[in-house]
């Protein structure tokens, strides 16, 4: 149990995360920190943070600082935080890349303090209206460069995790900005793609979205995610991001060519291939 | 209220039927007609038919006879079916392409006790055990060509079809399979070249899949789905299929372009357009 928490950003990880570190009794008082008045005042009023302050001072009173923010500008921020640590305190990230981070903190004076991490959780909505309570269970947990972090820091940190109902999987950041790009950052990609593949259809159609149906829906959702938290990562994580982009063109070229040779078998090939996926989602 | 139904086909459209048909109290006695012993056997154990016949003889005893097999047995099956009706039968198919099949229909003697449908509903699934009760509601149902057929019939195939809670939307047969091609084939295209692009780096990586999320699961779902049902709406389907194929292979291109060329504005740009599908998508 900490005394006080700070959460960095206020949204929908850092917002679910402090509401689960309340509910699991791992915080008595939760410190929230955000650019925006507007985002403190609403963290406030749904109950996310106990009380709002600037960065150094939530940084000084707290136990344990969980960052959560674009990736863009997590690390200017994490430098901050890394600054004023002392080796009582635990810092954790939540970003969706690990590889640009890592780098940055490596050699840092302080960089024990800090457990970088990844819960693989989220929803294409963002802002604190977007916290839940009961996120992150069933899930994975990337636990990157343990071996550089305090051994003490990393356990409380498996700890929290665990008690949220994740399972961690320690991966060095490199792998998992690779598989990062394949199971979550190419069907973010793709969505947003398919999204603006039937937007300019519909300058053409009106009624065409009356017709949209369950799984045009679901492949679809995605693509209401925010932007500013997306971009960034594809970004920071581009040269995996490109590789399985083009893998992923590639794939689909390879229905069309099915299609404009009016190839059935090949087509069916392809399909009975991608049912293999049965494996792994249930 | 009919005495007696006959769904062709014993899968998920057609099960699902069933059940509804009796539930909302439309048919007394539901007959089965299958390819396969196994299915038939299955459909009776689940209750989704009371009897299983053969075509000609389960139509002939029949009010009403509701057609939901792959769109490429669809025809030759519905020939046979209207060469044995009587204009106090109502055939109804419900398949996901309907220009093929209302071509094949045009100047049949029978042509107005038929009645061009396409509940917009569907899961991954197939086969009787993928049927379920209260499927279609909220749903759009297309009717085509609605002035060939019998008003009467019409008018009780909307009834039914309301009852189950969905919208009906009248749509010539082309304009349809345009619509279906963008809200829904394509998604079905994505989702197995999805899986196909992230199986292929599975074969180098191994714990891959641990990490697999909510946003990789609902992009990934349909390529769960029957490529014996879907090749043939793909290949039925294959002009407007491949527009919006190359539509979409050229919109991940734009994505492409501004990750190669690190243009965050030209990203972000991508990304709030395809935000306006939440005017679509709740």
């Amino acid at each position: 149990m900490f005394n006080n928490v700070t959460i960095v950003g206020v949204g929908l990880i850092s917002g679910s995360f402090a509401l689960a570190m309340k509910q699991h009794g791992f915080a008595k008082n939760i410190i929230g920190v955000s650019r925006t008045k507007a985002s403190e005042q609403k963290a406030l009023e749904l109950g996310l943070i106990d009380e709002a302050l600037p960065l150094e001072e939530a940084v000084r009173k707290s136990d344990f600082i969980y960052v959560a923010i674009p990736v863009d500008a997590t690390i200017p921020v994490m430098q901050q935080i890394m600054d004023l640590v002392t080796d009582k305190q635990i810092v954790v990230d939540a970003g969706s890349t690990k590889h640009v981070l890592c780098e940055a903190m490596t050699g840092h004076r302080n960089r024990k303090r800090f457990v970088a991490t990844h819960p693989m959780w989220g929803t294409e909505y963002s802002g604190p209206e977007a916290a839940v309570n009961n996120a992150f269970a069933g899930r994975a947990c990337v636990i990157s460069e343990k071996e550089k972090s305090d051994a003490t820091a990393v356990a409380i940190v498996e700890k929290i995790y665990r008690a949220l109902g994740m399972h961690i999987i320690y991966m060095n950041a490199d792998a998992h900005d690779i598989h990062a790009a394949y199971v979550s950052h190419i069907s973010h990609i793709t969505s947003f793609a398919l999204a603006n593949t039937v937007l300019e259809k519909e300058k053409e159609e009106d009624a065409i979205f009356e017709l949209a149906g369950g799984g045009f829906e679901s492949t679809v959702r995605l693509a209401k995610s925010n932007p500013a938290m997306w971009a960034p990562i594809f970004m920071q994580n581009r040269e995996n991001v490109l590789d399985v982009l083009n893998e992923h063109i590639s794939q689909l070229r390879k229905f069309k060519a099915a299609l404009e040779k009016e190839n059935m078998d090949y087509l069916n090939e392809l399909m009975e291939n991608a049912n293999k996926i049965r494996r792994i989602i249930k």
